[in-house]
């Protein structure tokens, strides 16, 4: 396996569009591009800091609407090369915001409530979004082999991504996923290894395995290459503005993982409006955990500014990790906006994923039932206000945790082909 | 239940855009637009019958491009009210046709080889375009309850739509499905009814229920409503042109399950070349079909005009009508354009599956496994012209049909968390 070290192609030579460097979120020292992560410093995460197209807020806004039906028109505010859109890619994104009038009926919404529907991504999860960008840096930094650690979501978007884009792949996720995820992860041809543990086992082995000569040369999207990865959730935020008319919401749900993806909305929120591409008005942000694995929820109800590690126990899975990284960053901004972070047990995400399913006909994974639920809950309890324009995220599909719904989910009946037997059903 | 009877909304009252009437396919017969779908003069089926609108295609074109990212883009040419963009739909279509340079170069394509994504539609199968369209007519129809027979996909699709649109609705399956097909179908919260028996026995009970008074007022997309439902299909051939630069392909390979969709991409490639948005020049059209399957295929091989039905058996669930009512039509599109009719066993459906997983990312279902699967059969026998630009169609997602890939797609292997455990399983 020929491969690049990654020291061969960082520095000045790497050109990824308005990324100017990376800097540390802790103590803002900069480094230049290339596959880091933390800060040499303080071990602070390290992030994009861009060069943003300010100043002409109107043809911006024009640019990105001539662009591609995909994440790649917002190529100006991503890391990634001008012409980005002619490379081989999965070309996620620009997912549909549905107006969902029925759930909001049900939830007494009196607003304007919307999902963001992620499960029309290319694998059918938000990963798609995060995977590209990383794709993109991999590419910039001469890898030729995509690695990660995942609940699932992640690892089929990996495969997906490096197989359109030529890349070999080799990921791990926890040996006991549901199959449809397993399935996926495997049929584009990469390597796929099961570890004997939970998620945060699997993300510890990949920290050893970047550290050791096994690994070098790999492109883990979500360890070497998280500051670039970590971009694609901003194209959420930009997406949702653009589809509700260039405005900002009133409000956000967003599930909570690692965090990351709450993080990366609020920041592409805030690039809209110091570009002005929208009004600046005062938005507030929702976070969404199952009870099984809520160490931010814990933390915000009890006031807390230290995210205490737990053992996941949810159908959740894409959501079971333990010990989120940004969980701190989370809880900060779950503050600052006048937000608030909470919980449904695995019983309410059931009812929520059906909810959804029956009003809207959208059908979401067990990630999706928690934001949901937990919608419904911050109503129940006057945190998340009914009369303002809501957006909840759906970031995945239930095809993929159909064991979640399927004990109780199924035909209403099962008959001869007859008139008779239709009529003896009490079916007409 | 209050429904209304489709008498009731018949006739002059009922407004769809362009659709003028119904137009017999046999005799040409026309009657008013209705739930009707067979020829009261001589039993042939009905389609719809246009005032489209000719003269400035400079201007259509233009309209059409400025419109929504989904088919109803697409509204000028379609059976639906001009307004339909703004009513409550799971707006498909626009899905991705992707370019798959690396799959060209597996199977000796020279040309441009391009593969139209249909799994990006909201329920992740092309079944989400003719329902939308359906939908439109039920509405006009007065219909409250929306009901199919399906060999699963559509199942999902009518009760996704059903749900966003507000309709009580009704499915029938047969009651072997994938699970993942019946999870799906039942979610939604609509009935679902397993049928003891093949599609063909569900199909036959379906139209017994019609004809039935405890199936009056009802609205089944794929029988009463046919006639519209039919016509989503034609949107595959606007978008693939489109997506190529208002250009016709060369050569489509398209999936045969009733043989409907092939029929409607040539009605909607010829007018596109009517109404002056595509130069007119020949094209081929080949259908493909799972040899446990495979009626019209035969049929084609021996040069008969009669498609004689099959008890099918074949992976390929979404495929698997024994007698399908287009079979006639499509045989006469293949021979008429040049193209051909074939078929590929269960193992080349689940080798093809993993080639277009492993080139491109996609994961396909075994429809898409049967396009593929007979590209490269038409291909090594010398009746697809490897130098053209070639679409074939995928038409599903490989997600709902699994247990197709799932003996053969697993982890590489299983490990303890360690690096030792990683170099002793040789994957380092």
């Amino acid at each position: 396996m020929a491969v690049q070290t990654p020291e061969k192609s960082t520095g000045a030579s790497v050109s990824l569009g308005p990324a100017a460097a990376l800097s540390c979120r802790e103590c803002g020292e900069r480094f230049p591009l290339g596959p880091i992560f933390a800060c040499e410093a303080c071990f602070g995460p390290l992030e994009i800091a861009y060069n943003l197209p300010t100043g002409d807020p109107e043809g911006l806004r024009k640019q990105i609407e001539a662009g591609p039906k995909n994440i790649w028109r917002y190529a100006p505010l991503l890391p990634v090369p001008a012409d980005v859109a002619s490379k081989p890619s999965t070309n996620p994104g620009y997912t549909q915001l549905v107006k969902a009038d029925r759930l909001a009926r049900e939830l007494g919404v009196t607003g304007s409530l919307h999902i963001k529907d992620d499960s029309g991504n290319p694998t059918h999860s938000f990963k798609d979004r995060v995977v590209a960008i990383a794709v993109e840096a991999a590419r910039a930094f001469g890898f030729t082999t995509l690695s990660c650690s995942s609940t699932g979501n992640l690892a089929g978007a990996v495969g997906a991504a490096a197989a359109r884009a030529g890349f070999r792949s080799c990921v791990f996720i926890p040996h006991d996923l549901e199959q449809g995820k397993v399935v996926m992860a495997a049929v584009y041809g990469g390597e796929l290894v099961g570890i004997e543990g939970n998620y945060d086992d699997v993300n510890r082995f990949c920290s050893e395995l970047i550290g050791d000569p096994l690994g070098e040369g790999w492109g883990f999207v979500n360890v070497n290459l998280r500051p670039y990865y970590g971009e694609g959730s901003k194209t959420l935020a930009y997406e949702i503005c653009e589809q509700l008319g260039w405005e900002l919401p009133d409000q956000l749900v967003i599930p909570i993982a690692s965090g990351s993806q709450l993080t990366k909305i609020d920041k592409g929120l805030k690039e809209l409006i110091a570009l002005g591409l929208v009004e600046d008005k005062p938005y507030r942000i929702f976070g969404a955990q199952a009870a099984g694995c809520s160490p931010v929820s814990r933390a915000f109800q009890e006031g807390h500014d230290v995210v205490r590690p737990v053992k996941p126990d949810t159908i959740a899975k894409s959501l079971a990790i333990g010990n989120p990284a940004d969980g701190p960053y989370v809880l900060d901004i779950a503050r600052r906006t006048g937000g608030a972070v909470d919980d449904v047990d695995d019983a309410q995400i059931v009812d929520a994923i059906k909810l959804l399913a029956r009003t809207e006909g959208i059908f979401a994974e067990t990630a999706g039932g928690v934001t949901v639920g937990v919608t419904r809950k911050l109503i129940e309890k006057g945190l998340l206000d009914p009369s303002l324009t809501t957006v909840v995220l759906n970031t995945g599909d239930g095809l993929k945790t159909l064991d979640a719904v399927a004990p109780t989910t199924g035909p209403t009946a099962t008959i001869r082909p007859s008139l008779d037997a239709f009529r003896d059903a009490g079916l007409g």
